[in-house]
């Protein structure tokens, strides 16, 4: 038995309903932390389900910015002041305060010291990484393209650093997500388990 | 343990090894079906892992498009003509056949007759949706954006008809994608099924 939503349904239909309901109908997304810092050195770290692969060579990723929040405004205004910053794979441990870095913050609080999520500098890169992701990325800012029909924005960044747990990489460069403790996340607020169900290509048998 | 790669060691690796690496960095990402249809009326249907929701008001959603592969090209030139294209979950028994149809195949070969994946008309929408999947979006095309460090483009559709299973909605507008037996894909060709972990919010109980 079929539900169905006509597009004079849809737009009719209660805001919240409508929210929750096109938040979901795309199937599953990543559950990413990503994290910023200001100039001044306040670190930001806020949860983003809309991490995209863009292509490989160069290595690109973006992900859209909803400008009307305060939180993410920081985001972007961190971005284009320091020119870096860092995405990492939600821990599942850490879903609950993943979640609450949606809420709107002063900008001198950090998520990182409210939410107790400890951070860790690698290396060069100036902007924390999430200490407990098991995958994480460091990217340099490359590009901001305006959505002018809904005022959002697709932000770009090109792949500068990662790291991985060892035992979830093979030798073809293929990740386990299963092993890796990967999150999915539907809709607004439900989140979701990986488990492996079948790997075409047969030559990808490692992991 | 940790892998650690640099941005040298990330440019110079060896091709193969980075496109799997850099597709699976990112996390989950969902497993859909477009399909749309020519003007001379031949169907086209394509596996996407780029679907992407843009915002609920107007509700819009939007895709990956890689100009370089003929069989992207086939997706794009028909919505251009048609203006209306469809968004299909894959169903976990169709997942081999979904893969396949990566494949470049020559315009006047439907992919649904080549790999038998049943089709269905509905409604005043003159693009098939494939006839077995739990989750569908009737879209109209509404803006190309280029991206032009990759010569990839965002392409950005407008939702007007849904069609869900009555059994995995909830009277929130939630979707339950452990009960619609969502798909996720990591990297090009490892497919995940998920189970529902926690739900945040405690009103959206219900299924």
């Amino acid at each position: 038995m079929k539900i169905k939503f006509s597009k004079k349904e849809i737009l009719d239909s209660d805001k919240e309903y409508r929210i929750n309901l096109i938040n979901s109908i795309t199937g599953i997304k990543p559950a990413n932390l990503i994290s910023t810092i200001s100039k001044s050195g306040i670190p930001n770290v806020a949860i983003f389900s809309s991490v995209i692969h863009l292509g490989s060579n160069p290595p690109l990723i973006g992900f859209i910015l909803r400008p009307e929040t305060k939180k993410l405004s920081d985001t972007m205004e961190n971005i284009r002041e320091m020119q870096y910053y860092t995405i990492n794979h939600i821990n599942p441990f850490q879903i609950r305060k993943a979640h609450q870095t949606s809420k709107k913050l002063d900008k001198n609080i950090s998520e990182f010291d409210l939410f107790k999520i400890d951070k860790e500098y690698i290396e060069d890169i100036d902007v924390p990484f999430v200490k407990d992701s098991l995958i994480r990325i460091g990217l340099k800012y490359k590009s901001k393209i305006d959505i002018e029909l809904n005022n959002t924005a697709l932000i770009i960044g090109e792949v500068v650093y990662i790291d991985i747990e060892k035992n979830i990489i093979n030798t073809y460069g293929q990740l386990n997500l299963e092993k890796s403790n990967a999150i999915g996340v539907g809709g607004l607020d439900t989140y979701y388990y990986l488990n492996k169900l079948v790997e075409i290509n047969k030559k990808y048998n490692e992991i």
